[in-house]
């Protein structure tokens, strides 16, 4: 037991009772509730508190209904990828629309999805300290896989998943050649040999390639065009592994950009994808198959800001900046409104230039964003608010933001 | 009363049992201790889990302390940004170092450091919502004041104040010229004569200028050079105050890009930085007044990384991405490495090009980073480990992340 005071001033620098050691806190450090809130009257957009991150709930489940029919109707199964949105409510969701289960990023996402009894999650990046094998191992039960892309790797894997005396789902990670994560594929069927003679705390459930480097690429012919050359590594290494007769029932990968190519190529057994869910100004920008504003999923996702100060006449200054929102690629859009241009204007702040406004902006009004790249932008945000019909009806806790480790 | 259950496979999605209101949500919700927590024993960096946030806590100490003994020599009063650090314990640090106060940019930021004992707040941005008045007011007993650059806004605070029967501290935020926040300065007099007139619930304290168009201008003899043309307007409001009999006790602005420059320029009576706690590669790359590097103040905010996987002999991949650092301005670095390039590797990954590394780096392998830009950096991270003699001792909980409403 130990007491010091921190503060000599107010009450709420509490004074440390006890001093935890480091897994203790982190363990509990982030224990919240993951169940949405219902408030007990809906609050008109107008005069919720900004900034703040708003769902569209109609055109959120448009998304998630228009994804899962055509890949259900494809034979394509939906392993959604909750680094965009670590909310385990959308988890929830995305399982009851259909999926077969979801990715996550890092073993800490996986550790809240498990916790919310989110089933069937793959850890998407591989780890390489015992630690984090030590995670994923007392994950393995909860139907938790992970990647592999070394034999380092699968090593840390199989003496974590010995020492609790569980089995370990393992896919191989390739490298779609973007030098990110991932096994060369050519290399792919020793590493399965070597799990399968050396690594009795694994099952190896078969393989995964996921193309980052494609989901942007502007226009559909040429994303489709780039994307067919990348994935022929991955369809030689599933014929490879058939001729060697170690299955691959699983094979996993592509996302929102390419969703509706999966079915041509005929690589996977199912897709990660992600953003359909909110879309946002950088996925819009590629173009779909029907033209240059990939329209085939509605933006479902906000940033409610207000103007809060117009010192010149041509410009009016807002509540969001480097905080609220994304800044990692293109910048964010006003849904309602054209005739102006955005500026970051620092931290806390944008700038909107009026060129020739469609509405009227002064100090107080309310204004909608697009979001740039939805996935960064959700990361900045404890609450998800969930709006019908103008007003917000209920708020979903974001449990998983900052989870990155 | 509500039972509804919202999920029917874990037990953590909890079920939901009552319906508050929103502004009972919005006190509730993000209610956390500032304590910091003394671990019962140090770990070693090594052995952190990664991404963390770390400060080291000697060159934090020293940065503080050469801030607060120019300053003082100088006659000046150091009125620290909070927007850097949010963090309650390093507030209490700089005020028990001699800071007459500090600074936080919104007014939720403000009330985390009020509830935690801190004195003497400047909220820097004005309001323009009765909502956010009414906030700001509930405040006002507990020493913070805030910028006004309209009637509106002094409108807004003045019904707050009165309906609480409060005085609120007011000071007038003037435009440098950049067009963010501020009225022009030569409608101030209007302004504060109009407070002064019209409204008995606010407090003329004085003025705001802050140049942050000037803050990160390359060279220390240019940014002087533009520095001192763009606080005349300030000199000159100043005077007219003066002159018209209008006392200006605090005249604040400033930052670390001008900090050893205040003095002679004569403007303010305390100076609002904050990064020189920290330091970052943005603040850096500017130079002071001994060379091309800004050294005046020492690196002490790093994030720590692991090296996770290396598909391609030229390069290795560790588990930073968009998610753990800033991506606003400049890229990160390395802090005990040479020979290498830095990538940005998406959400979750960056990717260090190896030209000739000066250590071996594998899988496992832990990195120093400093920090591109530092606040929006400590704003995606709910907690910094304080590192001594490479070991974390303690973790300050990082309060009002993500308070930015």
């Amino acid at each position: 037991m130990y007491g010091r005071c921190f503060c000599d001033r107010g009450a709420a620098i509490q004074t440390v009772t006890s001093m935890p050691g480091y897994q203790t806190f982190l363990e509990t450090r982030r224990q919240r509730d993951n169940a949405p809130v219902v408030l007990d009257s809906p609050v008109p957009l107008g005069e919720l508190r900004t900034p703040t991150l708003y769902l569209n709930e109609q055109a959120f489940e448009a998304n998630l209904a228009r994804m899962q029919s055509d890949l259900s109707a494809s034979g394509l199964g939906l392993r959604c990828h909750t680094k965009t949105h670590k909310c385990p409510e959308i988890a929830r969701r995305q399982i009851a629309a259909g999926a077969v289960g979801v990715c996550c990023a890092k073993v800490g996402e996986a550790e809240v999805m498990a916790d919310a009894g989110i089933p069937d999650i793959l850890v998407t990046s591989p780890v390489a300290t015992a630690d984090a094998a030590m995670r994923a191992a007392r994950l393995a039960g909860s139907g938790v896989r992970i990647v592999i892309d070394s034999r380092h790797g699968a090593g840390l894997l199989q003496e974590a998943a010995a020492s609790l005396d569980v089995v370990q789902s393992v896919l191989i990670d390739l490298d779609p050649g973007m030098g990110r994560t991932g096994i060369a594929p050519g290399d792919a069927l020793g590493l399965a040999r070597y799990v399968l003679d050396n690594c009795p705390g694994l099952r190896f459930d078969g393989l995964q390639m996921y193309a980052g480097n494609c989901m942007h690429i502007e226009g559909w012919q040429a994303r489709l065009g780039q994307y067919r050359e990348t994935l022929k590594a991955g369809l030689a290494t599933v014929a490879e592994f058939e001729r060697a007769g170690i299955e691959t029932p699983i094979v996993t990968g592509g996302g929102t950009g390419t969703w509706d190519m999966e079915a041509d190529l005929g690589l996977f057994t199912d897709i990660q994808a992600g953003s359909y869910a909110f879309m946002d100004v950088e996925y819009r920008n590629i173009g779909d198959r029907s033209g240059p504003v990939f329209s085939a999923f509605e933006p479902s996702l906000f940033v409610l800001v207000t103007a809060i100060s117009q010192p010149q006449a041509d410009r009016i200054t807002f509540d969001g900046g480097y905080k609220s929102m994304a800044t990692d690629t293109v910048k964010p859009e006003f849904a309602d409104l054209e005739g102006v241009r955005f500026y970051w204007g620092g931290d806390e702040h944008g700038i909107v230039r009026l060129d020739n406004p469609s509405a009227e902006l002064a100090p107080g009004t309310r204004l909608s964003m697009l979001t740039p790249h939805c996935d960064p932008t959700v990361n900045l945000y404890d609450d998800l608010v969930i709006v019908r019909d103008g007003a917000a009806h209920e708020i979903w806790p974001i449990t998983a933001r900052g989870r990155s480790q």
